[in-house]
């Protein structure tokens, strides 16, 4: 068990509806050493992929993305999730329905910030039905780039959105797999 | 003139409306060299204040506290804009009005990650009039926690935040003061 899926069993917390809250160290408090473990494990896991840029979605996948650019000393990209009034440039746009919000999000990457000649390393906190990473493979092929991989670092291995990225044949890294989480006796059961 | 602030000079684009975008390194793609040198900054002009924890406010301000916490090695905590289905908990809510969406955000951090015990650091990219920072405080003295001080990558000056701040006898250090922005000219006059 490594050390993610340790905090995890830990520190997570399952809530009814299949929700995981890590709250405690990732979506709302972030602890640098599990920051630091998940940077060094894409770092090891992707060694030997060229990467010229690194591409997450806001808010909680930025804290990653961030730390993993220090490690690699390579530029982050955030997906933004809507219209700001100083973002009225050329841009790629995508949609990723969220279902912790229950709603579709438009996803944009303002055009300078990929081009044709990137290798994207696309990181995210959650991998689950796939929607946010879908987006953010659409907008990389809409910026011409080249997809170098996807890390996650939880991923919920019982539903579709990893299995249907590995189908498509995109390296895809996930620290931690949760294969069943159980609500009534609060246990998690990891892929090994 | 600081690194910030010829980063600011070379790469932010000056908008109508007293907007200045510096999407390029901060707020959309993420320059590692940037963070690097907003995170030592701080770090030197906080250096000697105890900090047990650094409070900022999603999306940007993420990326700078999180190499920040690196840093210091000091846990991260990150204010949310809304309510989700999965933060059901006690919560420390205050309200800021943000000039750039034109809306009134409700602000909170679920209580376990703020305590009494806390010295907190407040750290945002940019300071205007002062309405995310004044929603970061209230929160801190709903904890009952101390604020340490409060740390800027980008202070508007002509704007009334960092004076109020001030005013009210907190630690402000603001890394790039900018005294005098031109849209006709794009040019930018920064606080010596």
């Amino acid at each position: 068990m490594n050390y993610l899926e340790e905090k995890i069993l830990r520190e997570g917390v399952i809530r009814p509806g299949n929700i995981l809250k890590i709250d405690n160290f990732l979506n709302h408090q972030i602890q640098i050493d599990v920051m630091r473990f998940i940077a060094q494990e894409f770092k090891t896991r992707f060694a030997g992929t060229e990467i010229t840029k690194i591409l997450t979605i806001e808010a909680s996948g930025i804290a990653i993305a961030t730390m993993l650019g220090n490690s690699l000393d390579v530029p982050v990209v955030f997906a933004k999730k809507s219209e700001t009034l100083n973002s009225s440039d050329d841009k790629y746009i995508s949609q990723a329905y969220s279902f912790t919000h229950k709603k579709q999000n438009k996803v944009f990457v303002s055009a300078p910030y990929l081009s044709a000649s990137d290798h994207v390393l696309i990181v995210d906190d959650f991998l689950a039905e796939g929607e946010a990473v879908h987006a953010l493979i659409d907008i990389t092929r809409q910026a011409g780039a080249t997809i170098a991989g996807i890390g996650i670092a939880v991923e919920k291995g019982h539903q579709s959105g990893g299995r249907k990225l590995r189908e498509e044949g995109y390296h895809l890294e996930s620290i931690a797999i949760i294969e069943e989480m159980d609500y009534e006796n609060q246990t998690i059961k990891f892929r090994s």
